[in-house]
């Protein structure tokens, strides 16, 4: 290595190392380690082992000893959510002691979150004609997967854990291309069919028997505002048996999709919309010319 | 541990456990192992060293000498494909002894696929000017990938292997957001660029020389009745030499676009499209004021 | 294995081989070796941890040493790219000699990416309301993920690197959906939220506090001419202060944003707008019925 | 790569399949697959935190939900085993249906195996004045691993497995210096200090409460005869409560060392020695001069 | 899986379970975690590429710059040095506070141990004629890796660690068949020769420039006394300069083997030897016939 | 961390890389790179799978397509051995362009090397009563490893290449205990039982179906001299059909063990032994007495 590469190097360290300690975003962190993203997602592997024991990891599970695997499963899975939860806590200051209390109480959520599940892999199975199998629902589905992971998620949110519930749904955002805010409130028998770029926010309420395709945005009307807006509700509510085609947008914390209504594709709605309605995008006029270039 | 905590480990892997067993939605597995996801994905990783020999993993294959590693990947490749296929078919209760053959012909079926794919390669290159040269379409266009696996899956779905072809399409879809169902039907030099939130429904057939955008949904018109859909043709007819811009859709089994046609970004389509048209969207009346807020 | 299935290994591999061998398109190799696209993604993963010390990988950095850290990573960064660049630029027949040198332009030119970086957190944080911190958006925003990368990337195409600028953006896009070239410019402060869809074409240019919501393409009117557009600017101007919600569409090498605009969801924009205007799509039309079948 | 390394590839790959194909060491292997060595190292692992949970592996095992842990490990162990078992038969034209018999027999063997292990950690602890805790005994003594993996062993040697007892002991070996045949029977509360160099033969009988040091051989007197000799004892017989000291060797398949005896270090033994003997080497007269070289 | 095997898991998993729960051998482990074996084996990896910077790992240092890889990995070990001896006085009901504080003294003494290996290399290669380079012998002597191991461990020995000593000396005994003892004391320019079957003792004291070669056993006279004889000095003393030849065994505690003395190999010595002795075996009769059988 | 630890991390760092950088033992390093002691023993696996197609790697060889997998190998294990062969001989001043050379020597030697593997194979068989097949040989025979391994590091050191031979015969040497240095010579047939212990030195000589037990030493009479012996034949000459029997020790570069000899244990030789004799140990008087401690 010639002195200039060996300058550059001693430079850029120095560089790097205080600008990254002397910013002050990021501070009070001495001594203290953040969750571990890569244990998270080993986690949100195990959990899906234990809601389909059998699906996942070459498992031939007997029938009638399911029990050891799950309860071995779950051992694990609560000691190193404690760890992780406890990181979390510490980092943000504050009370460390709830971490046991947490995991205990995720795990007392789980056969609650299964049943939930089961229902979503069979309104994955009924509201697709290219499904062959409910077997196959659990295998590939990234519609329910993302379900899988927000209602794990969710759990957490619910007991205000810092960092781990958006690390999950991220997690299942990059392998999806659907953003579930762990925060949305999401009734029973949900499915999303193909679902990239299907986007959730937080503060959504959907009821039960709701289907999406992929592009749809349950989104806010306006986030200029930024931090402002925090704990506000700025997301729809869409209420149950509706059905809402691909890349349709709805805005609006006020805005109420009512039960048993159908949105077209390629809608865009800002405004409620009363139960029972059937809404269509009066298809937008195309210009029709030969093709010359 | 806490008494509290063992007495809610033993009943939540109970509750889990029995929910599990008892559900009529899963049932008939007793004894029968579903096929491994993930060696299926890896089975996707040799076949694209096989496709592309030199391009992935780190091999600098010697000119003359690659039928070796083809020869010695065909073999591991087979082998692993007659234990995945068997799995598949027997836990769906269907002729197991049909692995060998699929197998067989799947691995002859090889050399016409990667026939296919070096077009696509092309068709690639020409028609993206950022694209720098055929070896970094190759590389990394996430369109060539997906392409590439939907070849492969077809090969199987037309074989009716069950969960192996979606397995893989799914496998894709996550990596690239482009979700082509294996049923399609699809002629060669097919490209798609960029490629995210693209959807290919099963029965859509696409002719030669076609180019998709990001976006693109080829779709159809309503999956409200579900699993009686089946088999009917749903999705769209794309003829040869069309391209359609990003984010269009277009929607229904009977509904053909043209040869030779063009259909512009953003479009909605749910009727047929004449060969040698050019669709453009009435570009939509935007409202511009001064931006306050 | 019956012989015929050995005589069809055997054809195959002789097929496939000699198809590879013999292809024009792909030409040139003997002896050479393409870069190692598994490498290139370490490397991404190693400058995360140097851009975001003590971020991922579970590491407890000391105040005060985590110098050693970063020079460390360096020295390794430094060398592993040097080899890569190497391949690189034997491959396609460019001077070799300038890999050193590109390794250490490209190492110094870290800490003003660093500077960036953390900027770009800080527009995510104050401009997201669902964001509980900026570690947060460290952590797991896809968006800040893509512009890291894409900052990384952009060093690379500047000096000429050939491939792996697109592999590393290939990368992000598989990971978080959004697809930006690494040739386009992007000003400080820039955030993107959900990010699935979003497209930034390589002769883009963005300027300062810019924001992008999902499935917003910034792209070219047309491609048709393929390879005789490259290097023609064909994509937009998007000035300081503009933010742009989900799924607008803005096309073409002589389109301009003018700063401090906004526009609304779902446009389809393929002129200038003038500074400081709002751009507000006309709520399409919708036929609202009672909902029946 | 030039023409010359190109043929000595092509005529070395030839030479050697030919060779290898041709053997008539080597036959009868059409379609057959040996057991897999990995798999079986895997399944001592897996054997060694059944027997002692909480030890291997970084587990915090809850006082009352072991057996979670257990049963879970049982079940992929004897699914595990029998598919190795099966090779193993059916690899030597053996009797292919035992194997699931075999297999459960084998997991029932455990709890008693488990009892000898307990007794032989105590033996460890009170026999070493080095030793500091039973846990240490457990984590780390040779003598312990090698007398685990030779009593899991010997359970399948007693079954007429082929290979897989043989790959356990030489695994063993290969670990510890130790190499104990698995056909050997050996009593309860049996302790090897240090072992490297002890060789136990397969005929080999050993009481209880025996304890051996490094180097020490149980061996035959001549093997000349080779396979002939299959079957004959020709090893020695150990009775109760023996010691034996570092790199003795006692051989002989009549030869008996009676028990209470203590047998000195470096002593060379062809013949039976009585019952509560104290065998010493009359320490071999040594010259002693002064050192000069 | 039949009703029967099924049974035996059942039956199994309560009996191991219960047995292990039970046995008092095992006590006082609720809630705590023994070290990790394997994290101190990763430990002992880092050490070597701390004291032998370059030599393993595929690392090329730059001249200047080892500085930054040393700081980086010392953080990183004392660390996790700090997490391990804290879970094994922990176990133990030592005082765990003074975890931090061991850790910080390892790390101090750190210079000084390499210092020694220095010069064990120095000895390694003057004294082997097969030795070609002393990075020969950094690479790949056995006696080497031994000794540094020792070095190692003798620093938490002395500290009085529970468990993490022992568990590193049987690292290296299992992969180089030499097992020395963490409390022995070893001088400088110590050299172990091909060491298969060497063991030295707890309280054995070596000097400075000594050689043993392979099978040398520096051991206690008797143990039957077993945990009676803790703390009891009962291994030799071997002064400086002096050589022990192959597979001699020298007992005792109060046996010195006077400085400047050569043992020729299989001596058997039980009582001190002068200063500047030279000790041959006198060769053992030997009977000589013609061989027949 | 309290300061005085970063105080201690920053001195100790900036000690352990002076003391390395200053060491004069250690030169002439900058901008090289030793070969990758990890490499090397991946190789070796590679290896041995070549020359016992099927058994290692849970590959189930079609009859007739081992070329394929052959070759494959070959290919790459030609390349990799480049690398490293030049790696040696940069860092040691020698002549870089002899590596291509070098490596097609050795792939040229496999199949001979490959032929006497098959034969010591048959060896083994018939000289162990406890073998059960060959195939247990070649699996697990101790003994078999490390002839294959010497046979392999043979060819390298036959022409000169440093480092390379030396780590992959002390590899065996830590799997098996059996050292054989790459220097020595040794005929067809050859077989090591048991093996623990057996060292045998550089310019030993062996014949042809000569067969040595554990603990057998094959040294030289002095090494005090150290460096100045280097290139003296200094280990014994073993001519064929000669038997070696456990612990025996043979020393000195003149001592000859003639054809047809028998070697009992415990042996200690040092001057040579006609053909055809058979030597045994007058078995050492031992005192016999009554066991009373």
């Amino acid at each position: 290595m010639e002195g200039e590469t060996k300058q550059s190097i001693e430079q850029v360290a120095r560089r790097i190392a205080a600008q990254y300690e002397n910013n002050d975003l990021l501070c009070g962190r001495e001594g203290l380690t953040l969750p571990d993203r890569s244990v998270i997602i080993e986690m949100l592997k195990d959990l899906r082992k234990i809601m389909f024991p059998g699906y996942f990891g070459n498992i031939d599970l007997k029938a009638g000893l399911t029990e050891y695997f799950v309860g071995d499963s779950l051992i694990k899975l609560g000691d190193e959510l404690i760890r992780q939860v406890r990181r979390a806590l510490a980092y943000c200051k504050k009370d460390v002691s709830r971490a046991e209390e947490i995991s205990r109480e995720f795990i007392e959520s789980l056969p609650g979150i299964q049943e939930y599940l089961l229902k979503d892999v069979q309104a994955g199975f009924d509201g697709d004609p290219a499904a062959k199998s409910k077997e196959g629902v659990i295998f590939s589905y990234p519609g329910l997967y993302a379900i899988f992971v927000y209602r794990i998620a969710h759990e957490l949110y619910k007991r205000d854990v810092p960092f781990i519930p958006r690390i999950m749904t991220e997690y299942a955002h990059s392998r999806t291309g659907i953003d579930i805010n762990s925060g949305a409130q999401i009734g029973e028998y949900f499915f999303i069919d193909h679902g990239t770029g299907v986007v959730i926010g937080e503060t959504t309420v959907i009821g039960n028997h709701v289907k999406l395709y992929q592009g749809v945005t349950l989104g806010a009307l306006s986030t200029r505002k930024g931090q402002k807006l925090r704990n506000v509700k700025r997301h729809p509510t869409i209420e149950d048996n509706v059905t809402i085609y691909a890349n349709s947008t709805i805005l609006g914390g006020e805005t109420v999709i009512g039960h048993d209504s159908v949105i077209s594709g390629n809608a865009f709605i800002v405004e409620s919309v009363p139960a029972g309605t059937k809404v269509s995008v009066k298809t937008p006029e195309l210009k029709m010319s030969a093709q010359k270039d």
